[in-house]
C-alpha cells in the first residue's frame, strides 16, 4: 500500500513509519511541519501544515496515496487551555481539511483518524473498562477537539461512502518519548539518579490514579492491523485493555533500575483533578484485528531506561567535551 | 438586566429583543453583521462578527453584560455541506470567542447557547421523545459544529465556574420565517393560490415525516426563563413535545386558508434522509421553568397566513406601482 502518515515527526510517528515499512512493505509519504527535524528512515518526506487546506488538497493529489494515517494533532491539553483558538485549528479544521481533500480524489484513499481516551472524559470508575459506545463527556479543550474530530469523520464516512476508522488511543509508553510523560519523567530521574546526575529522589505526582499504559510499538501494530481489518465507520479503542496504578509503575522502575531512591511529592506535578481510574476495553480491536501487545510492562521499561541511559551518557560526553 | 443577544438580525432575534423588553425590562443590546438590518426596536444595535476574537472581547467589556444570549450561528444544514470550514470558524470558535470573553470579565455573564434538536442526529422513533442525555449521533457537518460548541461550553463551565446553559432548540414556525422552512413555505403558497399568483397546487416535499414545531414566540419565553431558572451546566430541550406529521399541518394550513388545492411532490424538495420521527422530551424545561406553549398550532398558522397576506399584498402593489 502506499501509505501517508500525516505529522509524523511526533513520538508515534516515527515508530509508525517504521512498522509500515518493515512489517507490510507499505511505500511509505511522511509529512512534517517545516520547522521539525524528525528521523524517517525509508520514508518519503514532505513538508505540510495541515492549516493549509489548498497544501493539503495539493500533497493527496500529488501521492494519490491508498491509506492515510492522520496523527497531526495539538496533543497537548496544558496547551489547549492557553490556546483553545489553536487547537480547534489544527484538530478540528486540520482534520476537516484532510477529509475535504481525500473525499474529492477519484480514489479515495482510507483514513485512520488518531483520538484519545481523554474523549471519555469524567469517566467513573463503574465505567471501566470504557466501551466504545460509551457516552463521551470530555473534560478539557484538547479532548472537545477530539470528539469533534470524530463525529465529522462519521459524517463523511456516511454521507460521501468514504473508508474511515477513528482510534482512540490510551497512554503511550517506550524509548525516546519526551519526559513531560510520566513513565518517560521516571525512567530518566532514575537513570539521572544512578548517573549521580541528581539526588536519590524521584519527584513524582499524584500515584494513585489507576491508567491503561501501552508500548508505542504495539499502539503502532494496533493502527497497521486496523487499516486491514477495521470495519469502516467504526471507532476502536487502543490500549493494553488493564489499568496500573502509577505507583506500580513507579515501583517496577525502582526493581529493574537498580537504584536506590526516595519518593517526593513535587506540587507542580500535582493535578486539580485525577481521575482514580481509565482502563479501556478493547475486545472491539482484539476480536476484529486478532491483535494483543507483544511488549510487557517489564520489557519496555527496561527499553526506556536503556534509552535515557544512551541520551544521559551521550549528553554527559558532549558537557565533558565543552568543559 | 442588562442582556445582550449576540447574532439578532436572523427570526429569533427579533422576538427574543422584544421578548426581553417587554417581559422583563431588560435592558436589551444587539449584535448583527455589518450588512444585516434588522428592526429590533428598543435595543441598543452594535456591530460584530464573532469571528473577529479581539472585537467580541471588546465589546463584552464596553457592555459589561449581566447575560449573554448566543443565536449567531452559521445555521444552514445545506450550507454546513458546501462551507465546512466557514460552519467550523462561525459556530465552534465564533462560540469560543463568546467563552473567552466572557470567561476574562471581572463579572462574568450568565450565557445561554442555542443549539438544536438536529444535534441528537440518527433518531430512532423508540428514542423519541428525546431526553436530553440521550446519546448525540449528529448525521452533518452543522450538527457536529453544534454538539462541539455545546461541549466547549460544558468544559467552560466547570473549569471557569461559569454560569452556562445550553439548549437544543427543536423547529420552530412563526410569522417573518423565512420560506425555505415548510412551515412558512405552505402558507405562502396558500396565500399566493388565493391572490391567484400561482396554480391551485401546493409542491411539498415528503410529508409523512413527524417534527417537533413550536411557534418562535413561545421559544424566545423559553430563552428568557431559562436564563432566569435553568440550571447552570444542563442541557434543555426547547419544543413542544409533541410530533406532528408535515401532512397533517398541511392539512390545517387548507382548513384555515379556505382555499382549494392540490398537493404534488416537488422532487427538488425532497431529501435523501428524512428521519420518520423527532420528538423532544420537554420535562426538564417544564420542571425547572413552569413554562408551557402558549400558542395554539392553529393560531401559530393563523398568523402566519396573516403574515404572507401582508407581505404578498404589498410586493403586489409593489408590483402595480412599478408596471
Amino acid at each position: 500500500m502506499k501509505a501517508l502518515v500525516i505529522g509524523a515527526a511526533g513520538f508515534v510517528g516515527k515508530y509508525l513509519t517504521a512498522h509500515l515499512t518493515e512489517e507490510y512493505g507499505d511505500t511509505v509519504y511522511a509529512t512534517k511541519l517545516p520547522s521539525e527535524q524528525p528521523e524517517l528512515p525509508g520514508a518519503e518526506v514532505y513538508d505540510l501544515d495541515i492549516l493549509d487546506q489548498e497544501a493539503v488538497s495539493d500533497l493527496l493529489k500529488t501521492l494519490q496515496p491508498d491509506c492515510i494515517y492522520h496523527l497531526a494533532a495539538q496533543s497537548s491539553v496544558a496547551v489547549s487551555w492557553s490556546r483553545p483558538d489553536l487547537t480547534v485549528d489544527i484538530n478540528i479544521k486540520g482534520t476537516l481539511h484532510i477529509l475535504e481533500a481525500a473525499r474529492s480524489l477519484a480514489q479515495k484513499p482510507r483514513i485512520m483518524l488518531i483520538g484519545s481516551g481523554e474523549e471519555y472524559g469524567y469517566v467513573k470508575p463503574e465505567d471501566c473498562p470504557l466501551r466504545e459506545d460509551t457516552k463521551l463527556r470530555p473534560a478539557n479543550i484538547y479532548a472537545v477537539t477530539k470528539a469533534c474530530a470524530e463525529n465529522l469523520a462519521a459524517v463523511y464516512e456516511r454521507a460521501y461512502g468514504m473508508w474511515i476508522v477513528s482510534v482512540r488511543a490510551f497512554n503511550h509508553v517506550g524509548p525516546a518519548q519526551l519526559p513531560q510523560f510520566v513513565v518517560a519523567d521516571f525512567c530518566k530521574q532514575a537513570v539521572e539518579i544512578a548517573y549521580g546526575l541528581r539526588e536519590p529522589v524521584i519527584r513524582t505526582g499524584n500515584l494513585t490514579p489507576k491508567r491503561d499504559f501501552t508500548d508505542v510499538r504495539d499502539i503502532v501494530r494496533a493502527y497497521g492491523a486496523l487499516m486491514r481489518d477495521g470495519r469502516s465507520g467504526e471507532v476502536y479503542n487502543v490500549g493494553s485493555g488493564k489499568a496500573m496504578a502509577i505507583s506500580e509503575l513507579l515501583e517496577e522502575i525502582r526493581n529493574l533500575s537498580d537504584v536506590p531512591f526516595r519518593i517526593e511529592t513535587d506540587p507542580e506535578k500535582l493535578r486539580p483533578t485525577d481521575l482514580p481510574l481509565i482502563e479501556a476495553d478493547i475486545s472491539k480491536l482484539q476480536s476484529d484485528t486478532g491483535w494483543k501487545p507483544e511488549y510487557s510492562l517489564s520489557e519496555t521499561l527496561i527499553d526506556t531506561l536503556d534509552y535515557w541511559r544512551r541520551i544521559l551518557k551521550k549528553e554527559d560526553a558532549a558537557d565533558s567535551l565543552t568543559k
